[in-house]
């Protein structure tokens, strides 16, 4: 079997239950669509010899059991979509786990095997995310459950409604001791391993991400009749800053910094602003280079904010820390992959996030087109998928814990 | 009589009956505080012995006949008000006119004087402004009675239902060999004079207003997945444009350029921006520079755009040319003036702007406190216009057009 255009083939297929209304795949947590994939997958799952169930937190779990005794290595992603959004994102690395665990079907392991379709990793549909990893590692917060949906329907709700148990998830955590660890297969979602010319990547960890709010005010007045001297000018103050924060982010290796948002008030065309507020986020693999980085940009935003006569405050509104891919784990898809898997960070969050919280992660990525994700058109070749299901079924059989 | 405590006195009152609700002075055109404002401005002419009456537009008239055979020289302003404005801008005009008829009112003039009451300057209830000042200089357009007020009511309805005549106005162009000039007082709306401590200003002209809509073009991406090298952030590109923006102005004297509206796409914090467009406001008494100006701020935009890997696009959205001061009329005010009147241009439009299609324009600017209007919080003190009084009754002993 060619396991690239198999992939393909399957992803196709799952994409095209999604895939109304509007272009691309929508497929939220604990709807039809969400339901249709579960029976989509369980084939997946059945196909590799696994035994399918879905757990507390409707999570689709397909297991092989390993020799007696033996722990238990986890493979997972998430089924859900961002809505309008691509074939790729999350439901491959499940597919991808399904098949290379279908390619080592006949194959002895010295470990047992759980593929995870978590079932939502993206936070669209309700203010939160990563329930399915929470759970398994303890840290899932109970009050989540009373967040609601835009149309009123509680997590707690759509979660038992969907065949989950709201008031089970507490009894969930897996034991550390008898867990070997957690790959992640996943679309690179940047340029990176297509401008490296490869097709897979060895992720070294997942950045830290930092929010902040800058907010710079100055003095409104007439467009008009307020000569230019002695204006205080908020929007030309955050001006200086933004155009200097690709420059100051290239102290840092590996480090980025964007200001996505940015609002002026009053915000007519003849009124001086005077009030900006922006939002810059930093992500970085090392949290004190992080750390350092917002430093210094703090300091230079109330200098340049000074400089104009304008005032400046500067407020975190998130922060996660980085977390890093464990070396071992690591080791073995690189040895897997032959030595030839170049390495990047991750700069977008991932089930394994919360993974890491209870066992060693490890994460290959697989190049997409154009870098594009969270869109239709994102795409991963059929032979790059082929290359990623070789990798991890040659880590399966190579892997063992003891 | 002291004028000028009697100017406050009348201000005051008259912004008492436009005041509810909320803060600040709110009288648009055409309403019951416009009606409420029109008995109490007659009252007022009445008392400079005034013959009063409102024209087809909704202007109203007071009127001082003159020799036999003289002309007629205008003075005006604008009753009405920003929502929630303050007590000064406009209205100040019609009171110190009245004021400084009433101060003359037993002495000989050599002209006519007619103390105009505009019905709407600022162009807040209906997407125009003008139509009083307009109609008199014959450059109204008939399709503005068609406009609509956020109720659905028309310019046409509003201005028959307050009794002016929708049908008269192609009929009410003056002659503009019977008219010798048109006076303004207004507050100055900006900082000027009060940086320069002089109660009173000379204005030299009506800056001309150039709106520009500037777009710049990049790529969107994760702002964690995608490297700093190589991004095409179009708010990065745009930043660096509008940090330049106060450099670029002060190469024209008395050059104003402006940046008040500026939107980030798609907007996510997440999110590299991929479009930012923002508004250029550029205004200049001299309209050859103000061009130069646009020419040049453009060239160095594209510039900027070019070397952050973005597109740029720049399209005119406004133009209005300058207007001068009559520097006859004007002397005639320097001279009342006593020589010490600093001079200055006016940044924003007024009434006075459509009367030079008319006639001869001159204005005098009076001191307002920390450069404050459209506020609650305007103010001009007593004593300046006292001084503005002062200098408009004299300019009328000696006002002689023959």
């Amino acid at each position: 079997m060619d396991w690239g255009e198999e992939a393909a083939r399957r992803l196709t297929k799952i994409a095209e239950t999604a895939s109304l209304p509007g272009p691309g795949v929508t497929r939220l947590p604990f709807t039809e669509e969400h339901r249709v994939a579960i029976g989509i997958i369980t084939g997946w799952m059945e196909a590799a010899g696994l035994a399918v169930q879905m757990d507390a937190a409707g999570t689709l779990v397909g297991r092989r059991e390993g020799p007696a005794g033996s722990k238990t290595l986890l493979i997972g992603s998430h089924q859900d979509s961002v809505p309008g959004g691509g074939a790729y994102d999350g439901i491959m690395g499940v597919a991808l786990g399904c098949l290379a665990l279908e390619a080592v079907k006949d194959r002895p392991l010295n470990v047992a095997v759980e593929v995870l379709a978590f079932a939502d990793e993206e936070g669209v549909r309700f203010p939160t995310a990563l329930m399915g990893p929470r759970v398994l590692a303890g840290t899932f917060d109970d009050g989540t459950l009373a967040m609601q949906d835009r149309d009123g329907v509680t997590l707690r709700d759509a979660l038992a409604g969907f065949g989950g148990e709201p008031d089970a998830l507490a009894q969930m955590k897996r034991r550390a001791e008898e867990i070997a660890g957690y790959l992640e297969l996943h679309i690179e979602q940047g340029p990176v391993l297509e401008r490296e010319d490869a097709a897979l990547g060895l992720v070294t960890g997942i950045c830290g991400i930092e929010r902040l709010e800058l907010r710079f005010t100055g003095s409104t007045g007439h467009a008009g009749t307020v000569p230019m001297e002695g204006r205080q000018d908020a929007l030309v103050a955050a001006a200086g800053f933004v155009a200097e924060v690709p420059g100051m982010a290239r102290e840092w290796d590996g480090l980025r910094a964007t200001v996505g948002m940015l609002k002026v008030s009053p915000g007519a065309p003849n009124a001086i602003p005077d009030a900006v507020s922006l939002v810059l986020e930093v992500r970085s693999e090392r949290d004190a280079e992080r750390g350092a980085a917002v430093a210094e940009m703090g300091k230079r935003a109330a200098e340049i904010a000074e400089r104009a006569g304008c005032g400046f405050e500067m407020a975190q509104t998130y922060q996660q820390p980085a977390v890093l891919c464990d070396p071992a784990l690591s080791d073995v898809l690189a040895r897997a992959g032959q030595g030839d898997l170049p390495t990047l960070p991750s700069g977008a969050t991932h089930d394994a996030s919360a993974m890491a919280d209870l066992c060693p992660i490890a994460m290959l990525f697989v190049r997409c087109r154009d870098g594009v994700s969270h869109r239709p058109d994102e795409f991963a070749s059929a032979a790059d998928m082929g290359a990623a299901v070789d990798v991890l079924a040659r880590a399966l059989i190579a892997f063992d814990p003891a």
